[in-house]
């Protein structure tokens, strides 16, 4: 990244020099950022998943947070929920364009993270 | 990125196929893609700043929250805490090398939620 692209997403983040506490960028960085956002961001950057999918690769979210999760990440158009009228229905969850271009983000951020989360904590 | 790349990236983050629960990751992912701690990076991202200044430009960030996200990142290498012994002793916080590493992850991601937020909000 160049010096003149961090200072203009800086200035598009910046108000009056500060980040404001009531602003969409806050809400929506809720959204993705929440850890069970991001796992399931994650999962789903490979794949298409069904919810038992989902459940199981995320290890650890409970019924709650993957239904909760989910939907929030419908209503704002980063995952879509396709139903295949089979009996019984059968539901995958799978990213849209604009997940992908928000994992395409993620992604090196949770390499890094990865590669330098052991270092971090033996501190 | 390229797809080589991707690849990687998600063999580094599963595990037998899972995004593990118990995961070094998991742990930082939780301290640096908190709400407060996302934005005390971008805060810090331009330059460092005294507690008060963080306290301003941050937003809606409590006392409480603001002396507990900064001792995370410090702990975590991330953020470096500077004492002028002067009457009173100044206290000035600022990235690390780690902490500008990840910040330069964090800001293409911040970027997109700034250009983003509104469409996705007003979905």
């Amino acid at each position: 990244m160049t010096v003149s692209n961090e200072v203009s997403v800086l200035d598009r983040l910046f108000t009056d020099g500060k980040l404001a506490a009531v602003c969409p960028s806050r809400i929506v960085l809720d959204h993705v950022t929440s850890r069970w956002g991001v796992l399931l961001l994650v999962a789903l950057s490979e794949r298409s998943m069904r919810w038992g999918e989902l459940r199981r690769v995320v290890e650890g979210i409970s019924e709650k947070m993957l239904a909760q999760t989910l939907r929030t990440l419908e209503a704002d158009g980063i995952v879509d929920r396709a139903v295949t009228p089979s009996v019984p229905p059968r539901v995958d969850y799978a990213l849209t364009d604009r997940g992908r271009e928000l994992v395409a983000l993620l992604l090196p951020l949770m390499g890094w993270i990865a590669d330098n989360a052991d270092d971090i904590l033996a501190r």
